[in-house]
């Protein structure tokens, strides 16, 4: 591996696990697609082969994400963060991120402002109509 | 806090620290801003409030970010993961989300294919130029 990609990697802070959080958003749409974990083996081999590969917590082993379902991840970018504790992946995916089948893991809300700021514009755009 | 939201809440799991990450981005431009953590306490004064707040691993209690800096993130929208245990925050921020100034703390790469991609681009008009 180039000798400035390995010394961007030492820059960076696995924890006591050696793992260090990577956030995979789609590239085009921005959309954040999962959130998984690296150790610096799997980091390298993302970095080598320009696809993500994460290190498995439950399985506590290496993980080529898509490998079985065939939704390879093509990395785009690789950003850090100002702590150096936190990894941004961009990507463009071959299918869903997400196991259940959703393009992204975070289908669900627990809060939504947005939705009732849309709602509460058509609202005001059904009374002027009316 | 309503029943329902408690009940999504007491779905998450926080780690073996109480803590749960929360990847924070902009609700407009989609840009990803920053990683905290968060306990439930963090997070229901959050819900609470519609501002965010974190817990400082480092300082070890409640952060309300732009206290301070007066850079106050107000939330849009909470999602969870499949997992739940990531949170995703949708945020209209009164200022940059870094100490360094940086709109977003993720201002560093290891890696920039998209960059090289505009390059190639910009190199093969320029071919076509000439």
């Amino acid at each position: 591996m180039e000798r400035i990609v390995l010394m961007y990697i030492d820059e960076l802070k696995f924890d006591d696990n050696g793992l260090i959080p990577a956030i995979v958003q789609d590239y085009k749409t921005k959309e954040i697609l999962m959130m998984a974990y690296m150790n610096r083996e799997s980091l390298e081999k993302s970095l080598e082969t320009k696809e993500t590969y994460f290190f498995s917590r439950s399985r506590q082993c290496l993980w080529h994400k898509g490998e079985t379902s065939g939704n390879i991840q093509h990395i785009k970018s690789i950003k850090y963060d100002c702590d150096g504790d936190t990894i941004l992946i961009e990507v463009e995916a071959d299918g869903p991120a997400c196991h259940t089948g959703n393009r992204s893991c975070f289908y669900r809300s627990i809060l939504d402002l947005s939705e009732d700021e849309n709602k509460s514009i058509l609202d005001n755009l059904y009374r002027r109509i009316e």
